[in-house]
């Protein structure tokens, strides 16, 4: 018997409403004569209203204690869904993490997942039941309750789904797929059949904010394939895989990504000597801020310019760091900028095409928009620019590589 | 070091800021030297929403289900108590009751408590911290999770301190102790230093609503002193013990208890047979209809008037019983009223003094009280009276027996 575990988000279980109406989904899919197991957050509000009863308990929260709070915004929806279930007249029982046994290491609020029983689940799937999990959470060795982290309850999911050796991971959410661009900027925007896990990758980590990279990264290493489909319209959503589409219908470019949250550093005459990067990023990654694209530009007299991205969360900090040092280093002067924006080409179809870069570069040239930083990967080349250039950037790439077309062709 | 359990009910808990009020009292008795167990029930309320939620998902709700939902009101609170703890200073561990082990049978929504196991919490108050444990819930042998029914934080606390043999269980509520008789009633009732568990259990049985009957015989029954007290305002409350007050402070009457929810029914003349009380609640008892008072008096032509009283929302469904089986008995009608109220005279001193029922009877003559029903046990004295002579039947008792005077002497 086919085995899916679906998984809805915290929107898609907001009300009981909604609640029932996951309860038909997951009852059409037992019509068709499928296994289910249910992943599911808490009720959409729910864990912002424990966190703010946290903050108004402990200044810093205990993070043992944060997790036995946050946990039970899940434990209400597993309950709440069962009942639906059972409602409709389908079989259907609860777990928690720690009823499972959703075995995780110790790091409370971001925990990792070490191992899964099945037991229970096989016996009641067994019984014809429609077997609920709480998403987000698990249990330590010592009986402790953890939490997976931000996008959590994707990686309970998959997680599941791996040790089930399920067919699919079926995440609903309120999107129905992957998209070649956000469609709020492109009205173009296709939603795509199929993608590889390491495009997935980089539309996410580049600001596709569909699925948590940890879930597809999880998802990748188990080889289990995922879809990301709505929980509100039908649809056969965007299936997550290994195997690239084949054939005419092979793209060479997936889609665009774009990433607003980046600040851009220079540091501006920098001597060029070996070891000056160590002597840069050095005392940033010290402070603990994680730094994206790096470029270092040879200049003419010896000296060098040396550009790095941060968070913008963290750009001021970075900023100091910079200027602190600059002396030392026996650099010019320490500069940067907030108003940045950087655009990717993500498909692994570029691998084995040359050409992709110099098209892009022309697409960009051709309205007029300066590049300020490149940077290139296997499957992926992203440019940083103003970003009062964000919108026309996407749009006259998704037109240049003929995005919005299915079987795309340069 | 003295360890005593404390237990806060759900208006003690009812937002932060009485969390917090709840930790300041929790902290002064650790600078007391006292080593402290918490038990804690869902934040006010908050059982409500969680009862709302699951009828809206089913209509007649999953029992385990229900407790999978439910235990979440007091995960809630226990987490949010460590925290406050632990703001001001005070180490504390939360654990549900799953994570302490308070092991119970399957019965959900209203489990009794097998076993409990206390390593963890023994070596938790041996590292000086304050252990907090959510009321009210518990776990079957097989990871399932239960509820102990109303008023299940006091059976958690009771056993908590059966379990770990503490000095004391306080329970923290918000009335400050057991009184002589509602105060809102007769404004001179007055507070009692100590009362015994058989006293308390007839105070409660009768209306006082301050403990759940349940966990004042299991007190008892493990010999654990329970004192009630106030988590508003400062003072010592009631103990409730096997020791009675002892010499010229012991009195005859320690309080008088009232219960407005009973109805009365009678059938009248029935021929005054062997076996015919069988055969009138016979039917009465296999409709699940609890009886309280049961009174016959034998008539002089040969036939009996027989009297009971039952739950004022039983009393239709009694009715109908009574007026089906009226002619298979040769009984002339089957009568009730609901406007009855019943007061007792609650003391373990009358055992060993005669007198009293006269005593009492003779102050409700004395206000023109017509007695309905009477019925006595060893430690109390109960009638039925009109409901319109509550107020002053228990006034009048109250002054009779000069309960408002600490050292009661009749």
């Amino acid at each position: 018997m086919a085995l899916y575990v679906h998984k809805y988000g915290g929107t898609s279980v907001g009300t009981v409403e909604r609640i029932k109406h996951v309860a038909d989904n997951v009852i059409q899919a037992r019509q068709r004569g499928e296994d289910v197991v249910v992943v599911v957050s808490a009720m959409s509000g729910e864990t912002n209203r424990l966190v703010a009863l946290a903050h108004e308990a402990q200044e810093r929260p205990n993070i043992r204690e944060m997790d036995v709070l946050l946990s039970t915004g899940e434990q209400v929806t597993i309950a709440l869904l069962s009942m639906a279930l059972q409602q409709k007249g389908c079989e259907a029982r609860s777990y928690t993490g720690a009823q499972v046994r959703i075995l995780t290491d110790r790091a409370h609020t971001k925990a990792r997942i070490e191992d899964i029983d099945t037991e229970r689940m096989r016996a009641d799937l067994a019984q014809g039941r429609v077997v609920v999990v709480a998403g987000f959470q698990g249990v330590t060795a010592d009986g402790d309750i953890t939490t997976l982290g931000r996008g959590g309850s994707d990686t309970t999911a998959v997680a599941l789904a791996a040790a089930l050796k399920a067919d699919e991971c079926l995440i609903y959410t309120d999107v129905d797929g992957v998209y070649t661009t956000d469609p709020r900027i492109e009205p173009k925007a296709r939603r795509l059949e199929r993608i590889t896990f390491e495009e997935m990758l980089e539309m996410a980590s580049q600001g596709s904010k569909v699925l948590q990279i940890r879930s597809v990264e999880f998802a990748g290493k188990y080889n289990v394939p995922l879809r990301v489909l709505s929980s509100f319209k039908e649809g056969s959503g965007t299936l997550i895989s290994y195997e690239e589409a084949s054939g005419v219908e092979k793209p060479l470019i997936s889609g665009i990504a774009f990433n607003r949250d980046e600040a851009k550093l220079t540091i501006l005459g920098v001597p060029d000597r070996p070891g000056i990067a160590y002597k840069i990023l050095g005392p940033i990654a010290q402070a603990n801020i994680e730094v994206d694209m790096i470029v270092q530009n040879v200049g003419e007299d010896g000296s060098t310019d040396f550009t790095f991205t941060v968070h913008r969360n963290e750009y001021k900090r970075a900023l100091e760091i910079l200027q602190n040092i600059c002396a030392d280093l026996g650099a010019r002067e320490a500069a940067g900028d907030t108003a940045i924006v950087k655009v990717s080409l993500v498909g692994v179809g570029m691998r084995s095409h040359a050409g992709i870069a110099a098209q892009m570069f022309e697409a960009l040239a051709g309205e007029g928009i300066n590049i300020q930083m490149i940077s290139t990967s296997e499957i992926k080349i992203s440019v940083v620019l103003n970003e009062k250039y964000l919108e026309l950037a996407v749009r006259s790439l998704h037109e240049a590589f003929h995005l919005d077309q299915a079987a795309a062709a340069a």
